[in-house]
């Protein structure tokens, strides 16, 4: 399939993907009167008079904002704003589709930290959420970070969960299928930057039993000089034996392998030198950092990748929907670890045993129910953990 | 009716006003290697090609922001962003219902000028135009003409220029009925706010032979001391008698009176003191200047007020729907005054002389041609007027 002179013809047929639709009935005077003035001045004086009744009476309890400032659009780099809003309304149409969120894209002009911040900040009245997107790092983690003091509405950098929570749910399943169990098993991570950090921090609150991350020079461990700040927490958090190296040394003897980094970084003796039925999930997009056949050369069990022409394909379009429904439906104020988990292990039980094989590890995103599932546990987990302001 | 009621009801039943859909197929693998990864890699490299591409692959060329700080909401005053947000998405769906143009409410916290334009100006890639409403004056014309000079996208606030068109409709039909020329009469405006200012300088633009406006303490004249710089221009460019006096004194033979102030200002004996077959617009919100039956004691052979129940309402959504469709359109990269003209004079036509009566000088705006007309004649005005950057 060119499904590069496919997506052309698709975008310039419908101009975009987006539309803005009326919901309310609009066919006469009272209609009007009602919908606009004079009627709409009371819900207005009642949201003056009870701030939280702008849930009530506004689009705001199911509408997210995806915003993006273009630095790190897809595999294309720092593309600028004008040319990310393709991925963007992407990203909206999928939220509609999958988990009936409405979602529209914020692409904003600056890359200025503080700035991106006080965009989101004031134009926050009219969304219930935001999901953060393709903002490169490490200045991703700082617009999370503070946006999240700021917003008292929940904040998702969806490069970094979304992905972590399909690579935890990958992992769950593949485990099942490798006959092994998280607290025995050590996982070796290629990429620290926005994925490879919150990949991490998932599987270690999984009970995996080790992870080490690396970067480009190697393991980050307590050794490395000149780690920036979020590389040093990782370090501080992860590889508990405290080893250092290369990738090349490190990913010996480990169970699972986690590339969200650069294609070509992995060999097939690489993946010879882990242990048996090794799990390996090159997500490099679009070519992966070892190619699956190679992998499978190499003696992989079981492997995934970011891309839909090969088995188990990682794809956040099987969280990000269900994770946002979920959350909007307690009207959660975060989302939090015990939520991200949640909503790995609903991705992980979307697949009956009966259907699970090395080729299949992962749900069909086209099956409702997957995103159902998602956002009923979701929901479920921000009420357990108390960041949930309505109780369904 | 009770429109209190029905507004609450409506609203708290939809959860809103606005829904943000999908328009392209997103049933199949294929059309989600086409809508999203990887195909949607190819639009967003041409559009970093050529930026003027946004407008070919997003819903860029027909969506806009509808733009408010809060400040001056209807009739409400000052009661912020969030309180605003169901008159904004009111505004949103007139605009799809009457213009089919795709409107989104972005309601800033922010009261700063600086700050709403330099959001404004940030979060521009997705909107084809900018819609002000709403925003209290002097800052709105402070706002309006920063953004023009930032942005190349059209940036219309409908509080001063959408009342000035439809006004300026209900003058030219007013006049037709009461057998006078532009060129002969003599109008007074009660109020020199954001609604005030537009319509003195559209009729002047529409060859009207003198225009006085009063503020509270009388008339805009050469004489007045401690204007601020918006009603010192509006001063110079009209009164050509440089009139002195309060509004009592001002409205003494005149022809047309038109009120953009508060409730009161004008008495049965003001009227009675006009020209013969005056034309009176008392269209504060929601109790007029002078109620009509007390307009129609004191003579007046017209009467037109902001109000759905009574004859001639001055309706804003008149204009606007086509306003923006004419715009967009032809992506004129401005609303100047000859596409403000043009819409009035659409709006003014849409009422057949046979229809025509005291009671009915204004279409209504369930008739679907009177968008198209306005649409069509505001693209030609724009392309006559050199703004146009496509030709139908």
């Amino acid at each position: 399939m060119d499904y590069n002179q496919m997506a052309l013809d698709l975008h310039m047929k419908y101009k975009g993907k987006i539309e803005v639709i009326n919901k309310v009935p609009l066919k006469t005077k009272d209609d009007l009167s009602a919908a606009y003035t004079p009627g709409v001045a009371k819900p207005c004086m009642k949201i003056k008079e009870n701030p939280d009744d702008v849930y009530k009476y506004t689009a705001k309890s199911n509408m997210i904002a995806v915003v993006s400032d273009g630095s790190a659009v897809l595999g294309l780099g720092n593309i600028g704003a004008a040319a990310s809003i393709p991925v963007m309304e992407g990203k909206c149409v999928l939220f509609k589709e999958f988990g009936n969120v409405d979602a529209f894209p914020i692409c904003v002009k600056t890359q200025d930290v503080d700035e991106i911040v006080n965009i989101v900040k004031n134009i926050e009245p009219v969304f219930g959420g935001i999901n953060l997107e393709d903002i490169s790092g490490p200045r991703c983690f700082e617009i999370e970070e503070k946006l999240k003091k700021e917003l008292d509405i929940p904040v998702f950098h969806d490069d970094q969960h979304g992905t972590a929570i399909v690579t935890g749910a990958a992992v769950i399943n593949s485990l099942k299928m490798a006959g092994k169990k998280p607290q025995d098993v050590e996982v070796v991570i290629s990429g620290a930057g926005a994925a490879g950090n919150s990949i991490a921090r998932l599987l270690l609150s999984m009970n995996i039993k080790n992870v080490v991350v690396c970067d480009s020079k190697g393991a980050l461990s307590s050794k490395r000089d000149g780690l920036d700040k979020y590389k040093k927490e990782l370090a501080e958090m992860t590889n508990k034996n405290d080893e250092d190296g290369t990738l090349e040394e490190i990913i010996k003897n480990k169970d699972i392998f986690i590339g969200v980094s650069a294609p070509g970084t992995v060999t097939k003796e690489m993946i010879q030198s882990m242990n048996e039925r090794s799990i390996v999930f090159p997500m490099a997009n679009p070519t992966p950092e070892i190619m699956p056949d190679l992998a499978k050369e190499g003696g992989a069990f079981i492997i995934g990748t970011g891309r839909s022409d090969f088995p188990n394909q990682v794809n956040n379009v099987l969280a990000f929907p269900g994770v946002f429904r979920g959350t909007l439906d307690v009207r959660a104020s975060d989302i939090n670890e015990e939520m991200k988990i949640a909503a790995a292990y609903a991705i992980a039980e979307s697949v009956r045993d009966e259907d699970m094989s090395v080729d299949f590890i992962l749900p069909n995103p086209f099956v409702e129910e997957v995103h159902k599932n998602v956002a009923a546990k979701v929901s479920k987990a921000a009420i357990d953990s108390g960041v949930a302001r309505l109780h369904l």
